[in-house]
């Protein structure tokens, strides 16, 4: 019996498929990471992808299309942003049933280009094909500061675990717009807490902050596009360490509790996704500076990584929950 | 009334979103060409990406996955072969249903992992999602050669017109696998001419000779992948020149012309598309020094470029027809 996509889901499809990708010339880093890092004529250049599909990643029924191709252009740089680079280059493929309308195909292009101009990334090229499932894949280049790429895989014993921003908002406003098709106090919590349904519409990558972490020397960077477990629990796999959260430093959003609650779902702050904001693995001395360095962006120290491996939050293990696009799709 | 891509096409869009992205630091060639062409580190590379999608571009009744798989990243080379150049990274995302059996993605990544090694290509990254229709989108990164990269908008008059390769059969193979399912005599003509079928599996893009075409400062290049008239025409649009074909030195392959006449067609290899073969513009004195540069692969002069504008074959006006994404769909 062969074994599907949702029994192994996403991230057993990709060990099963990386293997046999690894070690080639001038990668300096493979899949894995935020992006790969390879090297172009002795430069360094950072490279990333990502693909959002109608009804999975967005859904033009609560998501204006000027929205959703700014998010999808959004995502990849928060993917470089998680590097601690600055994105430059973007190819933009779009499939889309022939019955589209131009008007919403021109609002898509609308959002990436605002996207483009907000972080200073031009679109250079793409593929235009018909498809029954409206979709959008971008690749995105940029490059490493002079401090280098920041990965994974370096975070030590001891190092303070921070994130940017308010952790959340974005996943429980997803969460309020489905249940607010059967119930109406969801979408008076929306109405109430505004900010919940726009960390849904945008998704501002953190460019600045993460090359300011980059050159206060984090050790290990991530963004936490799959939520804070999930993606803390990668940087712990792939640096051999642990990590101690404190449950009550966790930034999260407003309103955010407020619909957990109401929904009776756990927190998506822990494990909601969709939030692009940067978890940092940094000397714990240096938090303080970085937090300058951040300044206005909010900085908080959640935890310390540990020599003993697993996830702890107050001192229970915990595991590393969050989004599989396999499992979890609807 | 709005206009659906049906009505406006696959260029028609292309024409009306490319605008808003022109011009921008360190791109040199922007959207329209094979690739374009950007600046990393004071080093010229070439960005391309193309998107592949079950039952528009691959069936996977007639193809193999792993076929499907080589072809998703060889058409990317064709691109990077066609401006000259040598291809180097690839990103590679998937789109696939969750209940897609993993061998078939572990057969498709075969396909993957065995063009990338032909074409000397490192995969470097991608994404993994769920969609109802599997979608293959890569993203294909090279540098040219000392030589520069050849753009298409450089024909000059009086240039000749060349073609590598043999022309019409993969589409050739695709309209006969259709008539199959009602025409016997379609199957015989495939069982009869194998080379029919194989180029529709394979399709082998000709990085080798696009590189001895840059060397030998051809003027302007394209591969053919949207068929012969309609690639040319872009190289006329962009060049400002017309072309005077010489049908009967198209060099059309075995069976293509038999498979029109069974079908009451028009021939493949003019109008077909998925031939990975390069139209070059050359000054004609130069045409015997490229053909023994590209031995043993075939190239034939089949034209010459013209001051006066349009596409003419035998004296005879053609327009630029082949293959569009959202009028030719099913």
């Amino acid at each position: 019996v062969s074994d599907s996509l949702r029994d192994i889901g996403e991230f057993g499809l990709i060990q099963r498929l990386v293997g046999r990708f690894a070690g080639a010339p001038g990668v300096i880093v493979g899949p894995g990471d935020d992006c790969a890092v390879i090297s172009l004529g002795h430069h360094y250049a950072l490279a990333t992808a990502d693909m959002l599909v109608e009804g999975r990643h967005f859904d033009l029924r609560w998501s204006d299309p000027v929205d959703v191709g700014f998010k999808a252009l959004s995502c990849n740089v928060s993917d470089v942003a998680a590097m601690g680079g600055k994105p430059l280059f973007a190819l933009v493929s779009l499939g889309a049933p022939a019955d589209t309308s131009v008007t919403l195909l021109e609002q898509l292009y609308s959002g990436i280009a605002e996207a483009a101009v907000e972080f200073g990334v031009a679109i250079i090229g793409g593929d235009t094909v018909a498809s029954d499932v409206l979709t959008i894949s971008v690749a995105l280049l940029g490059e490493p500061t002079e401090d280098g790429p920041v990965l994974r895989s370096a975070a030590m014993p001891g190092d303070a675990l921070c994130v940017t921003g308010e952790l959340g908002a974005a996943a429980a406003a997803v969460k309020l717009l489905r249940a607010g098709e059967q119930d109406q106090r969801a979408l008076e919590l929306l109405a109430r807490v505004p900010t919940l349904a726009d960390a849904h519409r945008r998704g501002r990558a953190r460019v600045r902050e993460g090359i300011a972490a980059a050159h206060a020397v984090a050790h290990a960077m991530i963004d936490i596009s799959d939520g804070l477990l999930q993606d803390v629990g990668h940087i712990c796999d792939a640096s051999g360490v642990g990590v101690a959260i404190d449950s009550t430093a966790i930034p999260v959003a407003a309103g955010v509790a407020d619909a957990a609650e109401l929904l009776g779902v756990s927190n998506p702050a822990l494990d909601g996704g969709d939030d692009y904001e940067l978890a940092i693995a940094i000397d714990a001395a240096l938090v303080e500076a970085l937090r300058g360095a951040m300044h206005p962006t909010p900085l908080s120290m959640i935890g310390v990584f540990t020599q003993e491996p697993g996830m702890r939050i107050d001192g229970a293990p915990v595991s590393a929950v969050g989004w599989d696009h396999f499992k979890d799709s609807p």
